[in-house]
């Protein structure tokens, strides 16, 4: 096992000299995530199709090397980190758009497409592909298949999972599989499709994605609701969805949130603000109108300071941009920080909220809560500085808490970022150990060598 | 192996002497399913709680019996016919409503629940569970989710698989799991929930399913559309979806089914008619009215002979419960059938009924297609009789032409009745044998000693 002189140069005849790397700073670019948490790998290759997949993860195979796929990196928990060195393979080359077919309402993808390049493909064409995360300007589909991103339109729409009807993926003896259907409905065996999605990269490498599409919503309308309470912001979430209209996002945002975004809004803020909700609706003009009345009206009678309705795309756009702003910013509050995104039944919003304040409390660290309150899934990020070791400790018993507390609502731990390394040892308390061990059999049978990103999920 | 009179007298134990029994004519009563096709039980056992399926597993693992578990029977594949014999296990005693969770739009069902009353019991609250088989009112949930079932509704909504949060099952060593969330979003580790959705209950035996719901459309509008061409209106289709409106049904009818349906229905039917769509609405009132315009007009933009709007509800249920008799009425034509629901992309319908009718020419039987056309899944219904041998031959040569003629086509063999046994042979030509070497791992990680529905999908 290891990198000799004969499978480096292999690799250079797979896929080019200069598409394979074992340069130390190009290694360290491709050591690291979204979380910080680095891990050098030993080569990074950047293969330029399915055969070159293929070829890598035979040698792979033949040698027993570890292979770890990934995409731009922005992932939250540690997914495509090479947590045991071998080698990092880069899909940012297979970035084509295969093709949008209109009449079936599919696009055919290669992983390294960035999804915010699938949104512009396929909206030139009067069409929808409805799942966003916030990374999406910088994110790659692979990426989002792998952990089955959601977004903030996951509350009308679904997620990633939802939309994927099959793919196409290399496994590590370097077999070529293609899954699912392109068509509306298939259930043609087990539902590998399903089981690749979210996988985090440890079964298979994923070549090509054929993606439902819906028509483009007529008309989108933003709004932002503005509380004085952030029990009253939350508790007027579940109200919203009960009056029977489901909104595309509503994303809910703290008062520490609102300190660091300010200047982002495009309107001013009151001093007693503590909560803001941005709720956004499509569809038919005529509903959507109707349909922004009522839910104004509703949150007036849950006792909203102030409902602004964005007058145009560049209210609506200066809105999004302070709350996608919100991620990177955290950071002029502490150097480090710590996201989980954990999700609780809609009507138990309300008491998160409390334990996040009281967490804030206990730890005397700063918890900053926004997401996608819609369906119950907040970003909860506890700030803290990584040299302190008295913070760090703090820090991991905050999350050790914050992660009790919602599973005692009835939620769970990761509503679209995945295990990955990060939630890897609260994954036996949530879903048991009988679970994780047909967890473990299903990577056995896909990665018997167990060289296809190891050490993620379990173990 | 085999059924001892200890073993017998161990199942009494668990589950009570009236709810075990291996009694002939009852034996026979659970023997088959909607194929008719027929293997005789050695067992069949009504199990009243997990508990019991639990333990009678165990003891099924022990003793190395086969258990095959089965609601009502309503299966097109075969998949709970107990073709090795064995223990039939019924959940129909399992059929709690365990509860509606109005605030998180959930609902908690036991897998024998029949699904009408699962619609029932949610639109009393003003909600909504879209997937809608024509077997609603005899089927019940827990097969729903073994064959991921689908029906009119899934243009617009999607499948079983789509609403299918969270389920409790029980593993063939009788060890009990809890999957999924009963939150809108969750990826904690591969996604067993739906691995296992569609699975033939040849993986788990469910116990508790956790179901997402909607809010109730306030809305419902449906309309009949008359062609004089079975080509004209499957053209129509893939046009209407082109136009940015998503029908929650869009279903086919060729002349053969107009035939048998004619005193079914609450208008008169002209002479010249080759072909009906069933095209249903639902949303916001206006929205609604101005897109049945829309449709309208389209439809007669392609050459309808007439549209005819449903004045009322009745008239409308009219309408779906021709619809729905078709299955069974078909026996007027010939003595068996075989019910093929493939998929196709909408916009080859055309070429498909052309592949129909050539098939109905050469091999000189009766094709009779009607169907879930807005998302390309046709029941191809070849009639014949069983017991004359060259119809026999003729109707299996017919499967095959159809079969090949629906991949070249880019579509599925099965869009929602699985593999069960009757399409077991053609599942290698769909997805090769990587692939199904893929599913008997899977299988062999949940049931190492193939106890569980043996023989079903691939072997």
């Amino acid at each position: 096992m290891g990198f000799s002189r004969s499978v480096f140069r292999e690799l250079q005849k797979i896929s080019g000299n200069p598409y394979v790397t074992k340069e130390k700073e190009e290694r360290l670019c491709y050591s690291y995530d979204a979380t910080g948490i680095s891990y050098l790998p030993d080569v990074v290759v950047f293969p330029g199709s399915e055969t070159e997949v293929s070829k890598i993860l035979q040698l792979a195979s033949k040698e027993k090397l570890i292979v770890v796929p990934r995409g731009t990196g922005s992932g939250m928990t540690g997914g495509s980190v090479p947590v045991k060195g071998g080698l990092v393979m880069v899909t940012t080359r297979m970035n084509k758009i295969i093709g949008v077919d209109e009449d079936n309402f599919i696009i055919r993808v290669q992983p390294g497409v960035i999804v915010s390049d699938i949104h512009k493909a396929v909206e030139e064409k009067g069409l929808f592909y409805p799942p966003d995360p916030s990374s999406a300007s910088v994110c790659t589909i692979g990426g989002n298949i792998g952990e089955c991103a959601g977004g903030p339109r996951a509350v009308k729409y679904g997620v990633t999972r939802d939309y994927v009807l099959g793919l196409r993926a290399v496994l590590p003896s370097g077999q070529v599989i293609q899954t699912g259907v392109s068509t509306a409905k298939g259930v043609a065996g087990y539902d590998l499709t399903r089981l690749i999605v979210g996988s985090e990269g440890t079964l298979a490498v994923v070549t090509e994605i054929t993606l439902k599409l819906l028509p483009k919503p007529a008309t989108v309308k933003t709004m932002a609701v503005l509380f004085d309470s952030m029990i009253k912001a939350a508790s007027t979430v579940s109200g919203i969805m009960k009056n029977a209209i489901i909104p595309r996002c509503v994303e809910y945002l703290d008062e520490e949130c609102l300190h660091l975004i300010r200047d982002h809004l495009s309107f001013d803020m009151p001093d007693n603000i503590k909560a803001l909700l941005i709720i956004e609706l499509d569809g038919d003009l005529d509903t959507v109108e109707k349909d922004a009345h009522r839910i104004s009206d509703f949150c007036f009678s849950c006792d909203a300071l102030d409902v602004i309705l964005a007058k145009n795309t560049t209210e609506a756009q200066a809105l999004w941009e302070a709350r996608k702003a919100l991620s990177p910013v955290l950071y002029k509050i502490a150097a480090n920080k710590i996201n989980e995104d954990i999700v609780v039944p809609i009507n138990k919003i309300p008491d998160m909220v409390e334990v996040t304040q009281r967490i804030q409390r206990t730890s005397g660290l700063k918890v900053v809560s926004f997401g996608h309150a819609g369906d119950g899934n907040i970003h909860c990020n506890i700030m803290y500085d990584k040299s302190d070791k008295n913070e760090l400790e703090r820090a991991t018993k905050a999350v050790e808490e914050l992660f009790n507390a919602t599973l005692r609502l009835g939620g769970t731990i990761t509503g679209e970022h995945g295990v990955g390394i990060t939630k890897r040892r609260f994954l036996p308390i949530e879903i048991g150990e009988t679970q994780i061990e047909l967890m473990r059999g299903i990577k056995r049978v896909f990665d018997p060598l167990n060289i296809l990103n190891p050490g993620k999920i379990f173990e």
